[in-house]
């Protein structure tokens, strides 16, 4: 879409109309969002709710990689990836501003496609687009978001809330993202060895959309509600289980025990990661960009989550002194750490 | 800065390292900041008030010059400008996130002093760090900021509220911050063909520090609180008068008429424009980066700012049909465009 016959330059817009030309299409959803883009700052009103703030940058060459990521998927999983944050606390996102900074690689058209995007979640997630900036770069694509989301008071969920014997509960499953992105490398190197040859991407489904088009768990967010479970803990899973875990422990001054052969992972993402030689735990573990919701609940809550096919128990928390740790399939317990994988690595040597 | 000897790499850090290294000193100073830093979000908490949202993003090599502009600076100056658009809206801002990307070119003593620039701006002006995020970048250092505030809803002001027989108020005077850059940008030039020369900066401090630290204009917001004046449209001058203008007068549907003569121009700033071969109306009109502010005024007004020599009358509100124009010294009339200086640089052929 970079080659497009009729691209229009960016310069020809000029900032403030390609503003306009990028958002022409925004609508307003929320009650809460009083004036959207237009003027010096969006104004938003929340009355008595509490305010949820997060921000994200992704960076092109670090975060995303143009060659095989079509920009309009980027549009959808750079919001997708920041409402996860609103709903790791328990909260409703309503508002975004994105800001992005482009060379003139780019034409217009392929930024409307990333604004599809864009628009396609806010569409989805039910949010508003409501201020952004756009300026040059020297090298490739920036994109900044921030996300504004509400809840009430006492529904707020802070990582800091484990308390020992808690369960530990996970959404969905694990590594999907971090197989599909493997596979995608895989099939970009072969690409370069050999031009022309079409990529071998059938049969990958699952584990493609969960690296290029994950969904924020908004149906876990209204699940919990329906259930009248209110998590003790909670935050999302982007750089990997190990490390969300230790995230919750450390700010609840707990220890916990993860049971590997609890850990949720799908077939397609099992026998990929076989394929790939790596060890599906290790993948679970340390892969991220699942943003799957990590969580901790009160033991008389199992009831009301047991039966539920996506949400799976993986372990409990434990004092603080116990530290956390991980049973593997064997039985051996192995010290979890920030990379998650150390131990298992070796493992596997 | 950047050769310091005992210089630490960001690598030995990590992200988590580096987020808590560079925000340890940061204070929550607002009762509306319920939780900063170290959860997926921060929560506000704005009770009755409707809240502002603000963001920004700027790219080195496109906004600024780290060969001239210390890093300590730069952190000021992104806060402060980020703050001048809630102030434009007659709000207080409250928080602020601010997300990075960094090339390994940087040390974590320059992002500390990138980080105290900061935090010197958020204790002046009494707002919250309460989020971001840290990454890395293939070239070049990008900083983006988002700033909310808070305003009761009667006392917001917009850029579309200015009504026709209003006075046009501008706070400062203009045209300062773009001469202390044409300044900067002669020295970096002398400097490359003679390297080793020292700068010659003597007697520029005025134009300097409105380029290099300039501050957003909280006083005039207090101010008008003060005089009891509500503007009927506001706007802060970043892109230059000429442009805010006509965004004032676009989203109010009306014309104005502006006189050069009355467009307030600090000495220092006139005869450096003069030095360089420049109008120093150009100046004012297109330069940019003043954050000063640009309001309307309801003629009843004028007695409360009649005698403050922070605040100059240059022009008042006509009907739209009747275009934007300026009235220049000798009585011509031009129509005012975007670039603010078409007609004004023939005038100068």
């Amino acid at each position: 879409m970079l080659e497009n016959s009729s691209r229009m330059e960016l310069s020809e817009l000029g900032e403030f109309g390609l503003i306009k030309h990028l958002t022409q299409f925004v609508e307003i959803k929320n009650e809460s969002t009083i004036k959207g883009i237009g003027d010096d700052a969006a104004v938003l009103d929340y009355k008595n709710k509490q305010i949820l703030v997060s921000t994200d940058m992704l960076v092109e060459g670090i975060h995303f990689d143009l060659s095989y990521v079509p920009l309009k998927h980027l549009g959808y999983k750079t919001v997708a990836v920041n409402l996860s944050d609103i709903y790791a606390m328990n909260g409703t996102p309503k508002q975004i501003t994105v800001s992005i900074a482009v060379s003139n690689r780019f034409s217009t058209e392929a930024l409307e496609d990333l604004y599809n995007g864009i628009n396609m979640a806010c569409i989805k997630y039910g949010v508003d687009l409501v201020g952004g900036d756009t300026s040059s770069s020297r090298s490739g694509l920036i994109i900044s978001v921030t996300v504004l989301g509400e809840a009430d008071k006492q529904n707020i969920v802070y990582r800091s809330g484990a308390q020992q014997n808690d369960l530990l509960c996970v959404s969905g499953d694990l590594g999907g993202a971090y197989m599909g992105l493997q596979l995608l490398e895989r099939e970009k190197q072969i690409f370069i060895e050999t031009p022309g040859i079409q990529p071998d991407l059938e049969g990958y489904d699952y584990i493609l959309e969960r690296q290029l088009k994950p969904e924020a768990r908004k149906d876990i967010h209204d699940l919990l509600r329906l259930l009248e479970v209110k998590p003790t803990s909670m935050i999302d899973i982007s750089d990997g289980l190990a490390s969300e875990i230790l995230h919750i422990c450390e700010q609840s001054k707990t220890g916990c025990t993860l049971y590997e052969e609890k850990i949720p992972i799908d077939p397609q993402t099992f026998e990929t990661a076989r394929l790939f030689n790596l060890d599906p735990t290790v993948c679970a573990l340390s892969g991220g960009e699942d943003y799957e919701l990590l969580f901790t609940i009160a033991m008389s809550d199992f009831d009301k989550i047991k039966h539920n096919p996506d949400i799976t128990v993986i372990g409990h928390i434990t004092d603080q002194a116990s530290g956390s740790n991980l049973v593997d399939k064997t039985g051996n317990v192995h010290k979890i750490t920030a990379q998650g994988w150390d131990a298992f690595m070796k493992r596997n040597d």
